[in-house]
């Protein structure tokens, strides 16, 4: 079974979640090897918080969970593709289903993906 | 209109290429300031090699060029997607149509993208 080269990488390789069911793209992270593994292990999607410099288990405090539904790696095994059932609907900590949220164009951005919920009202 | 904030990561943001068409995830690499504006300025998607060190127009050598249908900026700032067409059917110089051809299972590892050209008639 492959695995990401994290040695090559410093330790933090990018992961890429889409959600399976609409091919979304939700959000990138970064996972070192004990992410990785939780991620294995649990069949739910763990990264490791740079800001925080800890493990990261996505959805810990809103319960928005990413349940692993398939795991793909690179060509240059540096970058990881995680495709998730995405709980809670929304990815983002500010409420829209994807981090993605801002589609850049010349005559201004636009909101391009749903607002779920309010973050005021998950993280209390 | 926003951008990505270069500074906050060292000169070099990550971006998730996608096909507009299927949604289905086709590489990452990066871009520094001016791969960002050469693709704003072409609508054709340039990146930075960081193992080359120089400016990367995609497709450039094999004609497999990435046009821009949308550009997308992340929450943080720090991370770029773009829907594209892809010229020639194939983001990877392997000759599949994903960089993410390898799906990791407990039973082995699957292919799961198309191989679309032979990297030997290609890359001459």
């Amino acid at each position: 079974m492959s695995r990401p080269d994290f040695a090559k990488c410093k330790g933090l390789v990018p992961c890429i979640a889409q959600e399976a069911d609409t091919g979304e793209v939700l959000m990138l992270a970064y996972m070192n090897e004990e992410a990785w593994e939780k991620t294995l292990a649990t069949g739910e999607v763990h990264y490791y918080s740079r800001s925080r410099n800890a493990l990261w288990r996505k959805g810990g405090t809103s319960g928005h969970v990413q349940k692993v539904k398939s795991i793909r790696l690179d060509c240059d095994k540096d970058t990881v593709l995680v495709l998730v059932e995405q709980l809670g609907g929304a990815a983002c900590h500010t409420g829209y289903k994807s981090c993605f949220f801002t589609e850049i164009a010349p005559d201004g951005d636009r909101v391009c993906s749903p607002l779920i919920f309010d973050p005021k009202e998950v993280y209390k």
